[in-house]
C-alpha cells in the first residue's frame, strides 16, 4: 500500500489521494464524499454500488465486489468513480421544530454586570474577593461560588484591563465561567441540541429572551460507520481509537450545526455559555466517549442515568471553552435523554390527559401515562422508515416519493419531494404502497402478494413478486421504482415492533385504546406519514384522528426548555428517575404479540388464526 | 549563535552544548549546574564568580564581566569554566519538622470499598447510579456526589474488570476522583508541601494513621531566578512565557520532593489523592501561574485570598491525575498559606495565651494575639539572614561557620557545619559576630568599627574597616573569612525590619513586651540562631528565655494538619478572614520607629538621641 491513486468521484469532482489498495469507500471518505453504507463499508449491505466509469481504475472485480463495490481495490490511476445521488447522504427533510411549552426564563447561566471599587491602601481586598463582595450585593449568592482555573489565572489583568467594569458569568450559582471586560449582559447565549442516529439539529438560544435566533442541522456524521446504532456499537467496540473517532465525529456534527446557526445571525460562539445535548442512549455514550457495548448486550445496562455537565474544551466543543455541556438524564439502555426531552416538551408526565407518546425513528420510543405514572419502552424498529433496507427506498430528499395512492382503476397517483421526477421512495410513502395495495386487496392481511390478481404492474422474477410503483420512462434514473415482496416484510417487522411496543404498554396499564385521551407522534418520519394509512396497516393505534397531534422534534425543544429553565432541567432529572422502563424482549407476551402484530390488519385477525396464517 | 560550544563544568564533569555567544550562567543551566545568583543571571550581583581555567574558552572579559561573571560569553571549545562550590546551590540545612498539635483524622479524601451486586434484566440500573447506590448504603451522602469525567468514560470497563468489586475515592463528600478494582482502602496517601522562597519540604503522609512516613525537601529551583521574591517577580512580569517558567520550576520542585518521598517508602504516586500546598503570596502566585506583578506594587493586591483546589493533571503534579491540589487561602500580599499554616500549627487563634510568633525568612512574617484577635505584618528582612548579601556570606551547607563566639581575650571561636575547614559565614554566625564585636565594643551601637580600638584582625582597606573572623590559613579556600562594616550594616537594616515590626504590632494592639505570654521563633534561620544575641542586637523582642519557643518549619507542620483534617482545612478559611493584616510602609509611625531600630541596642537609646546619632 506504498503506490497511491488519484480517485475523482463525480458529479463533484473531489479528489481523493489514496493508497492503491484502498476500497472505494475509504476513497469516498477521504474526499469527503458521503457513501450511504448502512454496514459502515464492511461489504455487508450492498447499498453503496457506484457505476465505474472507467474500470482500469478498479482492480479485478470480484463476485462479493460486484454486489458490494464500496470494497472494491482501487488500482493506480484510478478516474471517474461516480456515486448515484440517491446513495450519497444529501440534505434531507429535517424536522428542525416540534411543539413546545412556555417556560419561565430562568436558565442556568445568568451574566452579572459590575462596577468594583478600586484597590487603595486603606482597601487591599485581593481581586478575587472584591469580585465576589460585588457580586453578593448584587443579590447573588456567593458563598459558595467556585471560579474557573482558567478564569483565575487571567483575574488580576482582566479587571485591570478592564479598569474594573466587567461582566461576569455564572454557572448555576455555583460557579464563575466567564469574566469579560465591560458590560456584555446582553449578549448571552446558549445551544439546544438532538444529536439522532440519522440527524443532528440544534437551536442558537437567546437567553435573555428565551427565544430561538437560528436554527442549524445536518446528517449525523457518523453515518458513514453504519445508518443505524448497532452498527456503530460494534465499530466502536474493536478498540479504543474507533470508539475516539465516533466521539470526533458526534462532535464534529454539533459543531457544524452551531457554526451554521451563529452564522446566520452572527453571532460569536464565545458567547454561547451552555449547550443541552439530548439524543438516545447511545448517542449519548458516543458524544461523551464512553464505550457503548453494554448498553448493546443483555442486560443492556448504560454507564450514567443523571444528567452530566462537561466543559466544552473537554469536549472540543466550539463555544465559550468554559461553556458547561450538559448532556440531560436518560431513563435506559434504548430510551434516551431524547425522550426525556420528549416528555419534557409534551408534559405528559404534567397533565391528567392519559396519552400515549410515540416518537418512530431508526429506534422508537413508546410512552404512556400521565402524571401519576409512565411506563415507556423502546423497539427495534430499524431504519426501513428512513428508506433503508427497501430495494427502491431512500431517504427523504428531493427526488424521493413521499405520498402513494392507489385509485379503484389501480392506477398510482404519487407525490414526490421537490416536484422533479422520482428517484425513489421514501418511508411514508413505502407505507402508503403497502396500506393502498392492501385496500386494493393487491396483497393480503398477511403481506403477501394475491396470485391471483393480474395487473400489468405486478412482475414475477425469480420466484419473487413486486409491485411496479413508477415506470422506468418517468423516474429520474430511467429504472422503474417497485415495491417487491421482501421491501411489503421489511414494513411488516417495522411496523409489528411498534404495534407490539404499545400492545404491551397498554397491557400492562391496564388500558384499551378508547381510554387514550391523546396520541401524539413525534420525530421528523412521523411528521409526514399519511395517519389513515399508518392506522389502517396498525402501525398506530387505532385512535379518533381528533385525538392525533403530529408534535415533531420534540427533542430538540425539551432540550430547548431545559436550556431557558433551571425548573425544566430539574424536571428532566425527575422525569429520568420516574418514568418506568419496560424491556419488551423481557415481557412474557412479547412473541406472541410481535406474531399477532406482522398481520398487515391485527385488529381484525382472531388470536387462534395467527400461528396457521404465518 | 549558530556556531556551538561544549562547556565543562568542573569539578562535577558536566557539559553542556552551548551557543557561542552564550553566558557561562547559560551555560550552566542547560548543564544542570546551579549558579548562584541573587539577580537571576542578569549581571547584577557578582555572586555568581566562576574561576576560568581556560581563559581561551571565553571571550574577551570586560570590565562588567570581570565582577559579574555569569555575564560572560562562550566562545567555541570552551572548557573547563569551574565553579567554587560556595557559590553553587547545594544540598543545606533544611528544616523539615516542626511544632505539630494533634488533630482528629478526618481527610477531605477517603476510600470506600463497595461489592457491587451484578445488572440483571431484573435490575437495570446504570453502572454510576449502582454504584452511588452502594455507596449510600455505606453511609455516603451521594444526593450531589459528582463523578470526575475521565473516570466516567471508564467506569463501564473498570467495573466489569473489576467483576464488580471496586475502591471508590471520595474528595470532600461531592466528587468521585477515582475508582480502582478491588479494595484499594489502605492505600491512601497524602502530601503537605511547603514552597518556600528558598527551599520545598514535603510530608508524605499516611492518610489512615496520619502519620508522616517520609519526608522530601530541596532548593527551590526557581533560585535559578532570583533568590528573592522580587528578582523572580521582575522575571515574571517581563512577558507571559517567564511567568510560565517559573510555575514550571515551583512544579518541578514539589514533584521531586513528592518523587524523593515516594521513593524512601516505595509508595506509587498515583496513591496521593490530595496535596496541600503553602507558600508565600507570590510563591502561591507562581504555582498556581498566577501574574504575581500587582503584589509587588502598591497596594498589593493578590489575586485570591480563599483556598484554591486545583486537579493535578492541570498543575502537571505527579500524583493521581484526578488528586486535588489545595493551596491552603493566604491572609495578603505579604502574608502567605504559610503564615495561615504557621497559625494553624501553633494554635495561636485558639488560644487565650498571648503570644508574638515570628517566621523568620526572606520575608519575615510576625503575628501578635490571642483566640480574640490576631494582628500581623510582613517586613522585607532580606536575605542577608540566608548568607546573601554578606561578603563572605553563604548558606547554612557542610563548611558555613554557624556559631562565632570572641572571647575576653578578643580571640575568636567558631563551629562549623560538618565540623570542615570553613569557606563562608551563614547567618546565624553573622548575627554572632555582630553581637560579639558590641559585646566587646569592636563596634558601637550604631554598627561603626571603634577608631580608638587597635587589634591584628581589625583591617583598613579603601576606607573600608573590616573584622577577619578566620584567617586565610585556617579556611577551606585559602582566602579570609571577614566582616565588613557594609556587612554590619546589612544585619542592622535586616534586624531593624524585623524589630519594627515587632514593635508597630505591639504598638497597635496595646501591648508590651512583659504582657508576652509566650514568643514562638519559626523558620529554619530561627532554629539555629543564637537566642541570647538575637536578643541582644534586638532582634528579637527581650522576652525571658522560658517564654521562648523555636518552633522549627511550623508552615509544613499546619499543612499536614491540613491534609489529615477537614476541621483544620476549615480553620485555615477562618485564620485567613479572620486575622487582621497591617502595611506596615502604611503606619504613621513606621519610619520613627525604623531610624530608631536600627540601632544595635535600641532598647538602651533614648528616642531624642536617634536622628542626631544616625
Amino acid at each position: 500500500m506504498v503506490e497511491g491513486a488519484t480517485v475523482v468521484f463525480k458529479p463533484e469532482d473531489k479528489k481523493a489521494k489514496t493508497p492503491i489498495g484502498s476500497t472505494v469507500f475509504q476513497a469516498a471518505k477521504e474526499a469527503g464524499v458521503h457513501i450511504r453504507s448502512e454496514c459502515g463499508g464492511k461489504g455487508l449491505c450492498g447499498k453503496c454500488r457506484v457505476t465505474i466509469k472507467n474500470s482500469d481504475a478498479v482492480g479485478e472485480v470480484t463476485e462479493a465486489e460486484r454486489k458490494h463495490l464500496c470494497q472494491s481495490e482501487i488500482d493506480s490511476g484510478a478516474r471517474g468513480v461516480i456515486i448515484p445521488p440517491e446513495r450519497q447522504v444529501a440534505p434531507r427533510q429535517i424536522q428542525v421544530l416540534g411543539l413546545e411549552r412556555k417556560v419561565e426564563l430562568n436558565p442556568a447561566v445568568k451574566k452579572v454586570h459590575v462596577l468594583l471599587p478600586k484597590p487603595t491602601l486603606s482597601d487591599i481586598r485581593p481581586d478575587l474577593e472584591r469580585l465576589l463582595d460585588e457580586l453578593s450585593l448584587q443579590d447573588q449568592n456567593v458563598a459558595t461560588l467556585e471560579i474557573d482555573y482558567e478564569i483565575l489565572k487571567q483575574l488580576p489583568n482582566i479587571l485591570r484591563f478592564a479598569n474594573w467594569d466587567v461582566t461576569v458569568t455564572v454557572w448555576d450559582d455555583h460557579r464563575i465561567v466567564a469574566v469579560e471586560p465591560g458590560d456584555t449582559a446582553t449578549n448571552l447565549f446558549g445551544f439546544a441540541v438532538d444529536i439522532g442516529t440519522s440527524k443532528i439539529v440544534g437551536h442558537l438560544v437567546d437567553l435573555t429572551s428565551g427565544k430561538t435566533i437560528a436554527i442549524g442541522s445536518i446528517e449525523n456524521p457518523q453515518i458513514i460507520h453504519g445508518e443505524d446504532v448497532m452498527t456503530r456499537v460494534t465499530f466502536a467496540t474493536v478498540n479504543d481509537a474507533d470508539l475516539e473517532t465516533l466521539q470526533e465525529l458526534a462532535v464534529e456534527g454539533v459543531n457544524k450545526v452551531l457554526h451554521e446557526a451563529c452564522a446566520k445571525v452572527s453571532i460569536d460562539p464565545c458567547r454561547i455559555y451552555n449547550v443541552i445535548v439530548v439524543g438516545n442512549t447511545t448517542m449519548h455514550h458516543f458524544f461523551l466517549g464512553i464505550q457503548p457495548k453494554y448498553i448493546a448486550i443483555s442486560p443492556f445496562t448504560p454507564a450514567i442515568k443523571r444528567q452530566t455537565n462537561i466543559a466544552a474544551k473537554e469536549l472540543n466543543i466550539e463555544t465559550n471553552p468554559r461553556c458547561l455541556i450538559t448532556f440531560l438524564p436518560i431513563i435506559a439502555g434504548f430510551v434516551g435523554a431524547d425522550a426525556v426531552a420528549d416528555l419534557l416538551a409534551t408534559g405528559i408526565c404534567e397533565f391528567d390527559e392519559l396519552t400515549l407518546l410515540i416518537d418512530i425513528g431508526t429506534n422508537t420510543e413508546i410512552f404512556v401515562g400521565n402524571k401519576n405514572d409512565v411506563l415507556c419502552c423502546s423497539c427495534a424498529s430499524g431504519p426501513a422508515f428512513e428508506g433503508a433496507h427497501i430495494t427502491d427506498g431512500m431517504k427523504a430528499v428531493t427526488g424521493a416519493i413521499e405520498r402513494v395512492r392507489i385509485n379503484s382503476d389501480l392506477e398510482v397517483e404519487c407525490k414526490t419531494i421537490g416536484h422533479v421526477k422520482p428517484t425513489g421512495l421514501c418511508g411514508s410513502a413505502v407505507i402508503d404502497v403497502v396500506a393502498e395495495m392492501l385496500k386494493r386487496e393487491i396483497i393480503n392481511g398477511q403481506g403477501r402478494f394475491n396470485p391471483q390478481m393480474k395487473l400489468g404492474r405486478l412482475r414475477k422474477k425469480g420466484g419473487e413478486t413486486k409491485f411496479v410503483v413508477v415506470w422506468g420512462d418517468e423516474t429520474a434514473t430511467g429504472k422503474e421504482i417497485t415495491v417487491t415482496q421482501k421491501d411489503v416484510r421489511e414494513i411488516q417487522l417495522a411496523k409489528a415492533a411498534i404495534h407490539t411496543g404499545c400492545s404491551i404498554l397498554m397491557k400492562r396499564k391496564k388500558l384499551r385504546e378508547e381510554d387514550l385521551d391523546r396520541l401524539f407522534i413525534a420525530g421528523t418520519f412521523g411528521t409526514y406519514i399519511n395517519l389513515e394509512n399508518a392506522k389502517y396497516i396498525g402501525l398506530v393505534p387505532d385512535v379518533p384522528t381528533n385525538k392525533v397531534r403530529f408534535v415533531g422534534n420534540t427533542a430538540v425543544m425539551g432540550a430547548k426548555m431545559a436550556l431557558t429553565s433551571k425548573g425544566m432541567r430539574e424536571k428532566s432529572e425527575l422525569i429520568s428517575k420516574k418514568v418506568r422502563y419496560l424491556e419488551l424482549g423481557n415481557d412474557p407476551d412479547f412473541n406472541q404479540e410481535f406474531t399477532k402484530a406482522l398481520f398487515l390488519r391485527p385488529q381484525k385477525i382472531k388470536v387462534d388464526t395467527y400461528k396457521r396464517n404465518f
